[in-house]
């Protein structure tokens, strides 16, 4: 069967349990489709991007948040990122899977990725900014995808 | 299909999110129920209600507390309301409706809104003091709606 | 029909949202699972829980998070522990059942709560640190339970 996740947080930690169900959830056989929107697409930024001409507010969005999985904070008990680094260094410790790595074995397991154009265009983000594999679209795509699934999650 | 959306954020970006989710539903044909509670019920709030006499606690709860859309903050890089501000603009800027049109929007497309009377009853918001249109109920009455209905998301 | 839900959250107001809802389902003959995972173990911490030899980050995480419902905070205008207070004390003017009468109550309605090994793991809570009547399991445990239930929610 069918799962969908909206990615609507970009903390470090709910990203990860995004990703955690997800490919859980591929490697039990079901198509995964994954939502991204709002601060979800920090996950999904490049390191460093191509630059691009953006209104001074969207300039001002993307220079304050987090490009991609590196850069991503705890939603509690971040402590200006040494949480996320705490946590981080524990999960190496336990032999949990990184984020990064489990963002590749997203895509290795074929999970659809859809990146939310509305967030996009209010964000200021472009195609090329973001990451390889992705697709673009709007909330009536995601709701076809919801419409196939047995589980829905919002995150 | 039936979808079902618990509102319990009351994030100016999270409360976006649901009205859109929900409205793109009831355009494509879905039933739309929206259960408004805790934070939540601050999206529903007049900006200026009717006096009522409350218990100390519930007065500064809702003294606190945003009253009704325009008031509401991001749930990240609010800056004090700046960073809601600031979305709100690019929002114009890139023609995406507004959240006041939504929840009109919603009405007019018959989405059901049901505040939740227990939460209610525990930040002391009286029914006048909550736009019209809505229903009043509880748990039980969302289980019912989410029985009948193929997503349901918790924001 | 069964339902899940996945409690991420430590926040009080958010992990009573979660019991309001289970309870509510196990009340009208729902099978409910809940799972516990991240910030939403510290519900299920032991006030005063045996000591364990642990690694120092996992010290630190321990020693920060609260332990047991007693100790939650508000995800919103908690102001270092006031607002939980407050709230529980309109919970109670207003005869709303308490987060740790919630908690017993689910465990007599036989509603399934499992505690994610995983993030058992990261935070580095032992079995005997958490409250009794548990099950132990990952996120494959969860995704077997999701497809028995039509009504998934992440909390």
């Amino acid at each position: 069967m069918k799962k969908t996740i909206i990615l609507f947080s970009g903390d470090f930690d709910k990203v990860l349990a995004a990703f955690i169900i997800a490919n859980g959830a591929a490697a039990m056989g079901d198509d995964v489709t994954m939502f991204f929107t709002f601060w979800g697409l920090n996950a999904l930024r490049k390191p460093v991007g191509p630059q691009h001409k953006k209104s001074f507010l969207q300039g001002m969005f993307g220079g304050m948040m987090p490009r991609g999985p590196q850069k991503l904070g705890l939603s509690k008990m971040n402590f200006g990122g040494m949480g996320a680094k705490m946590m981080r260094r524990v999960m190496r410790q336990q032999n949990v899977t990184s984020l990064e790595e489990l963002m590749r074995e997203a895509k290795d397991q074929g999970i659809k990725m859809i990146a939310c154009t509305m967030s996009m265009d209010v964000l200021g983000f472009k195609e090329d900014e973001l990451i390889d594999g992705l697709e673009f679209a709007g909330v009536a795509t995601y709701l076809g995808e919801a419409d196939e699934s047995n589980a829905n999650l919002f995150i």
